[in-house]
């Protein structure tokens, strides 16, 4: 019997990126599955087929793949907010009032969490159990601040109805988004245009047939 | 040092639900906390201030207090879509139509969310790793199955528009009202009436200022 370790150590080498992805990507299936805590990186070695030690050959530690698993959900869904906060140059003035940002935010958000539903799935079940979580928390909730401000520049330019608290249409609105995440599944019928068009159907429309 | 259990057990006889509701109240915490894989009855016992042996005086294991917990969650949402979807007698015509049922399913669970906020968070983030979990998911299933019937049931009265799927509109309306568990704190500055017509005016009227 050859080492794992060994016998790994020239494909990584040959293919930096790859080896590092196909780990990550099955540690955060695993957090999903069974938990953060409850999964060991023996589960996980022996989900890839690795000896405990030729794991530690790919990565660090494991609260290291949890923080490159939330990092990768936070990076996408900040550079939708900040997309949606400070509009870019190049956008008329039509597409630059908050509530076309607000609606272009929602579905950009769908569109991040149809393509990296693993990791937002495991960002969104974050309970603040550690440095990497709380530092995971610390982020969303400003993120969860800046939307909230979307909301409440779009009830200031009169599009949004104001009988209701900005923090909790705020709260609704991207709970629902995230909703998406415990039922979605990829090739399923609900492509992301139908999914972006009910959810804004439903959130700016309303479902009620008499007014729409 | 006497034995805890031997001190608890007398009152434990005295006030037979007390004890056991205490058990399940800090159980449900804790596995919403650190995750039910994660915890052992061991740490349930640290909690109580009980020795690991004096915890099994009270409950026979703890996937029968996860049981206990999902099925508190499912019991309370069933009774809901019930009445949602079968009317009670005494209500009058108006009241009977899909969309005013379920317009009040969607309040009635608001409140049940509320009323069983811990419950529910641990309903909602099962997995399916154990037969407890996946009978648990199960009841889920069918409770979605009827919901997702009683959108139907709207749209072919003609009171919910159509151009939207309902198997996908009932996923998100009650991905919205389940979202609640993630950010509502009991006494906070959004109560129950607040929300519940937050929820109302965004689903069924939309947020849009200009129609509403």
């Amino acid at each position: 019997m050859t080492d794992p370790a060994a016998v790994d150590a020239p494909a990584r080498r040959g293919r930096p990126g790859h080896d590092q992805q196909t780990v990550l990507r099955r540690a955060i299936d695993l957090f999903n599955e069974q938990g953060y805590d409850a999964t060991s990186m023996g589960d996980l070695a022996r989900e890839l087929g690795l000896t405990k030690s030729a794991i530690y050959h790919h990565v660090p530690s494991k609260s290291h793949l949890l923080a490159e698993a939330l990092d990768e959900a936070l990076d996408e869904l900040t550079a939708v907010v900040e997309e949606g906060v400070a509009p870019a140059d190049g956008l008329g003035g039509e597409d630059q009032t908050a509530i076309a940002r607000l609606r272009r935010t929602v579905r950009r958000s769908v569109e991040v969490l149809v393509a990296h539903q693993p990791a937002v799935t495991l960002l969104l079940r974050v309970r603040g159990n550690s440095d990497v979580e709380q530092a995971a928390q610390r982020r969303r909730r400003e993120l969860d601040a800046r939307l909230a401000g979307l909301v409440r520049e779009a009830m200031a330019e009169g599009s949004l109805r104001d009988d209701v608290d900005p923090d909790v249409v705020s709260r609704l609105l991207f709970g629902m988004v995230n909703s998406l995440v415990e039922w979605y599944r990829p090739g399923g019928s609900a492509d992301v245009e139908l999914l972006s068009h009910a959810i804004t159907a439903m959130a700016f429309d309303g479902l009620d047939a008499h007014q729409s």
